[in-house]
This record gives structure tokens, C-alpha cells and sequence, in this order.
């Protein structure tokens, strides 16, 4: 089989390995690469294959072509030209499924070819192939995940280290776990665009990532991480969606998790998705979500299945785009911390809107409650309320998860 | 897709109800059901299906035979039968891959059809399908189990009720998750099976059960929990494998582990797969074991990749067998209960002997070391040493897994 490869990063870098490592066994023929400048690469394997010219590595008879350039130009308009000239695509380029994945795939349904993507979700982890083959038996009612390896890596070590937010990003960048510009995982993006791949291909129906309620991570303080410690809770950024009644429900955001549970014990750069299926139960599958042989692995994976004509029908990214809920409706827990307050005043609201609540802090600089709810509107009224009556300036709401 | 299916039990109803609950999606059709007695299966579906002639089966044109009667006996015979004339084999019967893998792998290459057993170990998590599919390119070094869900029961009701180990059974047994004679999971070999037909497809050699260090859990009692609760572990029937250097080394075991342990999360009949991939780190997947729904699922899920003509190499189960190890080399801690025993002279020993070590107890009726020595083979050296001296009549020994 005749591959071209978009990208020689380090994805790309680790796909070359992983396909040399099993050379004895399988037959993947690496004819092109393409990169932006050939010099910057002078010490890597394949320097032969190098290109700047993307005409060079669709002239040369491939069978498939490997977008790792991520973003969504050029890889959009590559990976369009590849379909439609009958060539399999393999890519692990999440930013792009999510957004233009209806057109994609009713094109390589169009061309009678495959386009896989084992590698944009969840890094090593195989999880879209056991969705989308294993569990099709099931109807899948809800997803929890922490899909992020930047933020689960910034938020595990302000928990463990005591680390501030800006350290713990600085650490991240260093360690190549973060981007200079760490924006796109830091506010959610990258997680909210993992989600709703998992969750078209869970609920069948098409849900664009822009549709989810979304909240990133730069808020989280030390003062975060103190009570999560008092509550017996880490802080993880949680993608979660639910599939209930046709409508589909869905956000990413920092949320506490019990000590107890399966996604307090993912730490660092490792991922964690957990299905809940009527027949299946509660499935979870953990691995490293990012790094460059673990990310190398699913890309190679997606290559076998085309190698050995595996194919799964992938078409609910071509469903109508869903109503996306953000709100919780059911019962829910939340942290509330109120700056600059009236705590009486605050306190005699949540007594009045609230099922339950706990006092963590009143101190003289904030007050902080913990309370329980019948659901996440309950809170967002009380909160209203509170900001409407002027008792307070600003308030951070951290819901819990169980 | 026309299938039989042989027996109706627990495993059979719950298929078809995942069938049924897809018929709108896939066209699977079942033929014939085979059954000992059709008088005890009255109030089921698809009663005018049930026939008790094995013939009748094979004789009504079916693609793929579904084997779910388990044991060896007739099963064996009923798919080498199937195989040979050509028709595709899905089993969930650990046991058969257990014992006759090999044969049965070279007997469908021969006759060109799939034999498929996702159901046979995990019950309803996808395990094999990602094992097999999505890390081929990984060289796989470890595999640590909870594989089954009988024993996972019980230990997790001794340890989490305080309940006996009998107690504890006759539970599993009135909830349906142990079987009127539990030998084969208490004991461990349901266990081993399982881990032999993982390690098989893991390490591309054929590992055969009995060739693995076996060990059940009859032995544990409340004791060992307590002392499980102040070494801040749990007690689990572990399956481990290691490949070092073309060895394989195996074991099905109750082990203590910590509980900060991904294992230690893992209660009652659920069951967990870990594995390490060069490539892909540590990988683990979690999931109900076994049940009605969730093995159906696993079952209905080889259904479609043969309806879907989705295939992939088992050619492991051929190669020749392996000689195991059982033995753990590297660096090991375990709990020693000596009872009826002179304690200050096999303290005496084990000062002389290990590493390091903690006396839990050293009451009148026994005496309960946690040892640390560089390998399994010190321990046993020095207990050998200790009973050669007379210093004990009976001594119990329970590894711990980091």
C-alpha cells in the first residue's frame, strides 16, 4: 500500500517509527511527505521523500493520504482533492472533522472511499473503532470524558504540586505538553470538538462542536483546588454529553469528581472516555491521549483497516446538526464562591432557593457554599437572584459531578 | 445473514434481544435455535425456532453458527463440524479457545470462514477486537486482569461487607453471579483462560492455560482482608503476563493492591483489561463482565463484522506453545501469614532473608509479615528455610501488584 503523509510534526515523526517497527510484517510504502520546509528536517528518516509540493504527492499513485498538518487550511482543501480522486484519508485532525465532517464523509461516501480518524479522539486510545463496531448494538445514552491532555495535565499538577495556573501552564509548555499559544486547549475548544465527534457517532446524529456549552479552564485558582481537597474532589475538565428523549445534551467544562470515581484517577496527559450503553453498561477505556508513538499507534491502526478492507458505516456525520441542551436538569451539586459580598444576604437567598447546602468559608474575603439542587436551572435563578439584589460582584459555579 | 444458534440460555437471550432491538438496522435472521429441551424454554421468543436436532441446524442454510452452549463437549464438535463446511463460527466459550484454539484457528484458515470469541473473555467489553485490530502495531509487554466477575464479586463483598468467603458465595450464587459448583471460577480457571487466550493474541505465541501459575481464592478469609484495610489495599483475583525476551511469564493469582491502583477501582462483576503497548503506553478498558445484555452485545458485535466482511489474522492460537514462566522476578512485596508458628525464630529468618519488612501481627494465633525482597524467588527460598526448620506448620503468601 502506497501512502503519502501530510506533515512530518511529531505525530507524523511517530507514525514514520511505528510504521518502520513492523516493516517485517506489513507493507506500507512511505512515497511522499510533504513539509513547509525541507532544512528543518534534515536529521529525520525519509529525507528522500520530502516535498514542498503537494502536486508531488498526489502524482505519484498513493492508495491513501495521511493528513497530520492539523487545522483546517490547507488540510480541508487536501484532504477534499483526495477523496475525491478515489484515495483513502486517514487523519488526526479533530479541528476538521468537527467542523466540516458532514461534507467529508458524504464525500468518501460519494467516492466509494474511506476517511478514518481513530487518532483525533482520545490520542492512543482506541475508542472510535470500539464505538463505532463494537457497540453498535447498543443505544448510547450518555459519554463522560476528559479528552484533554494539556488541561488534565495543568489542572492535575495545581492539585498534586500546589502549582498556581500560570506555573502549571508554564511547566506544560516546557514538557511539550502545551502550545505556546495554549488557547484552544485551555478554553475548551480542542475538548469540545473531541465531544461532539464522540457524540455523533454515539447518538447518530450530527453534533457540531459550536453548539455545546463550553467553558475552559482559566479560572480555576488555588483556592479551586483547596476546596476540591475539603470535598474529597479533584477538579477535571469534563466533556459530557447525554442522549435522552431525541435531544441531545452536551458541555465541556471544569467540573469537581469525586475522589471515588474512575475520572479522578486520570491524571496528567492520559484520557479517560466513558460510555453508558443499554446493553453494554458502563464501559470505560483509558490511555495516553496525546504523544507522538501513542497518537502514531491509532493513525497506523486506521491504516491496517483500509490495508485489510475493514470498513464501518460512519454516516451519522451526515444527520441533520442536532438541538444541543446545555443545561443539567438533573439533580446537581455546585460550588458557588462570591467576591466582594453580602453574606447574609447570599446565604438567605440559598436557603430559600436551595434543597441543601454546606458553608465551606466565610471568611472576611469570600464565601464559599456548597450546594445541592434539583437541577442546574434552580442554581442559575438563585444566582440571578443574588446578582439582581446587588449582593455580590462577581461568583464562580463549579458543578460537581457524580 | 442467516444464523443458529446452540443453546438459550442466559447468553442466547440476551443476543437475541439485541438482536431484535437492531432489526430495523441489520438484517440478521435467526434459523434455528438448539436446545436440550424445548418444554423448559415455553414462555421465550422465537419458540417455533427451538428444535433439540443438531442437524436441523446445520441442515437449514446458515452463514454463521453461534455457539453458546459452552464446555467442550459437544461444542467442539458442532464447530469443527461448522467450519469444515464452511459456515463462520461466533463463540463466547472461553474454554473451547482454551483448550483447542489451535486447531480451531487452522480448521477456519483452511476452510477460508471466521471463527470469532470477542464474547469469550470481558464479557461485554471490547477487548480482543482493539487487542487484535487496533494495536498490531504495538509490541505488547504486560497484561494485568480482573477477568472474572464471580470471584470479583465475592472478594468485593468480603472486603467491602466484611462478609465470609461463604457467605460471600452463597450471595453470588442467589444473585445468579456464581454458578451451583463455582469450582471453575473460584479456583481460577476461568480466570486462566482468559488470560491465556489475551496473552496469546498479545504476544503472537500460544500460551496455554495450564501452563500458568493457578491459584483461587478459597483461601482468603476475613483475616486477610483486615489485613488487605491496613496495608490500604484490596484484595483481587489478578491475571498477569509478562513477554521479556521471548519469555512469557503467567499467572492467575489473588494479589493485594494498593488502592490507588486502576485495579482497586474495579468492584463486583466488573472486569478490567490493562495492557502495554511499546507504542501506546498503558491502555485499560473496563466493563461489565459478564450478564445477559453485555455478553449479548460482545456476541452481536462479532455478527456484524462477519456480516460486514470485516476480518483480522488470529493466527497466534497456531503458533507453537510456549514455555511460561511462573514465577514474578522482579521485585516483589508480600503479606506472610504464619500460623502455629515460633515467631521470634522466623523473624530471625526473614531478617537474614529479605529486603525489608513490617510485622502486622504478631498476636498469639499467627504471626503477619508484609516482606519486601528483589524477587518471588527470595521469599519462597526463605520460606522453604522456615519449614525445613519446623518453625511452622502452614503459611499463607499473597503478592502485592504496583
Amino acid at each position: 500500500m502506497r501512502i503519502g503523509i501530510l506533515g512530518y510534526g511529531t505525530v507524523g515523526s511517530g507514525l514514520v517509527d511505528v510504521i518502520d517497527n513492523n516493516k517485517s510484517k506489513r507493507d506500507i510504502e512511505i512515497v511522499k511527505i510533504l513539509v513547509k520546509d525541507k532544512s528543518k528536517h534534515k536529521d529525520k528518516k525519509y529525507f528522500d521523500k520530502l516535498t514542498t509540493n503537494i502536486d508531488d504527492v498526489f502524482n505519484n499513485n498513493i492508495d491513501v493520504l495521511v493528513e497530520l498538518i492539523g487545522g483546517l487550511n490547507p488540510s480541508l482543501e487536501y484532504i477534499k482533492r483526495a477523496l475525491s480522486s478515489k484515495i483513502h484519508v486517514v487523519t488526526a485532525n479533530k479541528d476538521l472533522l468537527a467542523e466540516h465532517g458532514n461534507e467529508l464523509v458524504e464525500l468518501s461516501n460519494k467516492n466509494n472511499v474511506n476517511i478514518k480518524f481513530e487518532a483525533s479522539v482520545g490520542g492512543g486510545i482506541p475508542v472510535l473503532k470500539p464505538l463505532i463496531e463494537s457497540l453498535e448494538g447498543n443505544s448510547i445514552d450518555s459519554i463522560y470524558a476528559i479528552l484533554n491532555g494539556t488541561t488534565n495535565f495543568i489542572l492535575s499538577k495545581m492539585y498534586n504540586e500546589s502549582l498556581s495556573y500560570d506555573d502549571a501552564l508554564k511547566q506544560a509548555q516546557i514538557l511539550g505538553f502545551a502550545e505556546a499559544n495554549p488557547d484552544s486547549d485551555v478554553l475548551g475548544y480542542d475538548a469540545a470538538r473531541k465531544l461532539s465527534i464522540l457524540s455523533t457517532l454515539a447518538y447518530n446524529n450530527r453534533v457540531y462542536w459550536k453548539d455545546l456549552y463550553l467553558e475552559g479552564i482559566t479560572d480555576i485558582d488555588a483556592k479551586d483546588m483547596e476546596y476540591a481537597k475539603q470535598l474529597n474532589c479533584k477538579i477535571k475538565l469534563v466533556g459530557q454529553s447525554r442522549y435522552e428523549d431525541d435531544v441531545v445534551s452536551a458541555s465541556v467544562r471544569p467540573v469537581l469528581v469525586g475522589n471515588e470515581s474512575i475520572l479522578a484517577m486520570v491524571d496528567n496527559e492520559f484520557n479517560i472516555v466513558v460510555v453508558n450503553g443499554d446493553s453494554v453498561g458502563e464501559l470505560s477505556f483509558v490511555g495516553k491521549g496525546a504523544g507522538k508513538l501513542a497518537t502514531g499507534s491509532a493513525v497506523y491502526s486506521d491504516l491496517l483497516d483500509i490495508l485489510d478492507n475493514r470498513s464501518a458505516s460512519i454516516n451519522s456525520f451526515t444527520k441533520s446538526r442536532v438541538k444541543v441542551n446545555k443545561i443539567v436538569k438533573n439533580k446537581c451539586s455546585a460550588l458557588l464562591r462570591f467576591k466582594d459580598c453580602q453574606k447574609d444576604e447570599i446565604i438567605h437567598v440559598i436557603k430559600e432557593c436551595m434543597q441543601n447546602y454546606d458553608i465551606l468559608n466565610d471568611d472576611d474575603d469570600e464565601l464559599a457554599i456548597m450546594v445541592h439542587a434539583n437541577s442546574e436551572y434552580e442554581i442559575n435563578n438563585s444566582l440571578c437572584v443574588i446578582k439582581d439584589k446587588g449582593y455580590c460582584v462577581g461568583v464562580n459555579k463549579l458543578l460537581k459531578i457524580s
